[in-house]
């Protein structure tokens, strides 16, 4: 038997959108049902370089289909400046549940960029009103990207408006989807007026002000990721519905975890996970509501649905490098 | 950059029994230095097919090099009869640890397989007599083979006595090892007398009868490695000069498990871990000591340390596939 090889590139082929954004929502779905099993993400700190690995394993049983994979990723603060690598590499094992048969070894990095974007797509369609058409975004990196291809997956996007220190990014950022929307550079106080927001940047002070929202703004905050960060006033998370995507991560290292941990955010400021929306027993979006906001930290069953999506389309067109990487005679 | 993927036969062309002592050795006495980093395995239990998930990520700082790795692998009792694959299957990322890039993935299983042996290497050389020439081997599996490869590499073994319920098991060891050793089938009785004694059976009830060890017998205790499994007497766990691997994974699924939970044996019982004993800051085997035995479940940072010299032998013969896993353009 043989195992998948499948790089950077057959990851983006054969992580088709709308596939992604389904398995995702799936995976969501059964972690609120209880099946899915997510044990925490270990963490090897190396202060020596600047950086850190993290294995998440996870196994999902979304009824039609189950897998299981270990993701091993890093932030390596310093890899940019001193090694020409980014920040973030990460490899994905994705394993036959029934038997542990490693089906593939993939690229765990456009892998985590995809699947990052499709839960704030997941989020958006239960929180964003039905007629959302204007997408801000802050922050007009790689990320920005995925988020209008995954968000622009179940709205009807029309406008779009990028906001980014970098003018340059901003500008390459417009150039890229100027056929497709109606795009411009604006500043952070334009794209939060839209009927979706997202934002991506690794702020440790709040830079969106609750005044520039819309009524009924919906938010994805996705920057957050580590003890410390936070892109959105208080004020705006005190207002929203407040969904997560996972009590442990969000309240250690989400969005708000400041305020968490300052007392000022409690339980009863959330309104809940993501997955009870999706799974049904929870309200998304309702006539009443005003603000709503995703704290997105990203969890490892996300990747194992994603991968899921990518192993299955990359064997039914017989892409991806076959190898022969583990032992299978039985003694 | 590009990945280096080495199949189980290239780990085991690679992995030079004498060299992966070496670095299993250095691996301890880091782990005795706290220059290793070993989060607790995590597991992901699927008792619907009768099997589970482990992941094992850690760092080893050896002094002369340093490495990280995650090994993901498994065991699923039915494979074997019903699927014709290997009860356990492990593949392993191996990563730089300045930069995370992921250097090479590798087979686990036969890593697995030489580590082990090492492990047992390195406590014999510690715990055994030195004029030690015979190995006594319960068991007559892929293990035994390796046990024997490994042991010879650090003691002068002329005499092996191999004790198996499946007598063609047996003669098929007898046969392999006939040019070599003066080599023979007999009892366990027969094996326990040896000079160094490993065991290697998942048996739950011991097997072993302290009677039959000879006075100053060096014990491996290899088979034990969930709860519930124990090969050796009370008797002879209370006689032992003992020595662990690891605190958590022994008291909880080592050798000395059962009669750990029951209080039978307890803290002052043990004589430490075979780390401190590798750094120098404990005894090994003194002129007093009758039998000496070796509690071994297998550390993460043993496979750090195999994958190590796997990587480094591969490179260096220019062996293995290279293939671009993962995205390394900076944005």
């Amino acid at each position: 038997m043989q195992t998948l090889l499948l790089g950077a590139d057959a990851v983006e082929d054969h992580a088709t959108m709308p596939a992604v954004i389904d398995a995702v929502a799936a995976a969501f779905a059964a972690d609120a049902r209880e099946n899915t099993i997510m044990p925490a993400k270990s963490y090897i700190d190396l202060p020596q370089y600047n950086g850190d690995f993290r294995s998440m394993p996870a196994y999902v049983n979304a009824e039609t289909w189950d897998a299981a994979a270990v993701k091993w990723v890093n932030v390596h603060l310093d890899n940019p400046r001193d090694h020409d690598l980014p920040t973030v590499l990460g490899t994905l094992i994705y394993s036959d549940p029934e038997t542990a048969f490693p089906l593939a070894v993939m690229d765990g990095t456009v892998l985590t960029r995809l699947r990052t974007g499709a839960a704030a797509a997941v989020a958006t369609d239960h929180l964003a009103v039905a007629d959302a058409d204007s997408l801000g975004l802050v922050g007009a990196g790689t990320q920005a990207y995925t988020q209008l291809d995954a968000i622009s997956a179940v709205r009807n996007i029309e406008t779009v408006v990028v906001a980014d220190r970098d003018t340059d990014k901003q500008q390459a950022f417009v150039d890229t989807f100027t056929d497709r929307f109606d795009v411009r550079a604006g500043s952070i106080e334009d794209a939060a007026g839209c009927d979706v927001l997202s934002t991506i940047t690794p702020v440790e002070s709040p830079i969106v002000d609750r005044e520039w929202l819309g009524e009924r703004t919906h938010i994805n905050a996705i920057g957050a990721d580590a003890a410390g960060k936070q892109e959105h006033s208080e004020r705006t998370l005190l207002d929203a519905k407040l969904v997560i995507d996972n009590y442990e991560q969000c309240t250690h290292s989400g969005e708000i975890n400041v305020p968490w941990g300052e007392g000022t955010l409690t339980d009863t400021d959330l309104h809940g996970e993501l997955g009870d929306i999706v799974a049904g027993t929870l309200s998304g979006r309702t006539d009443d509501d005003g603000i709503t906001l995703f704290d997105s930290t990203g969890l490892a069953i996300q990747d194992v649905a994603a991968a899921h999506v990518v192993y299955e389309n990359a064997s039914d067109d017989g892409d991806g490098t076959a190898f022969s990487l583990v032992d299978t005679e039985t003694s």
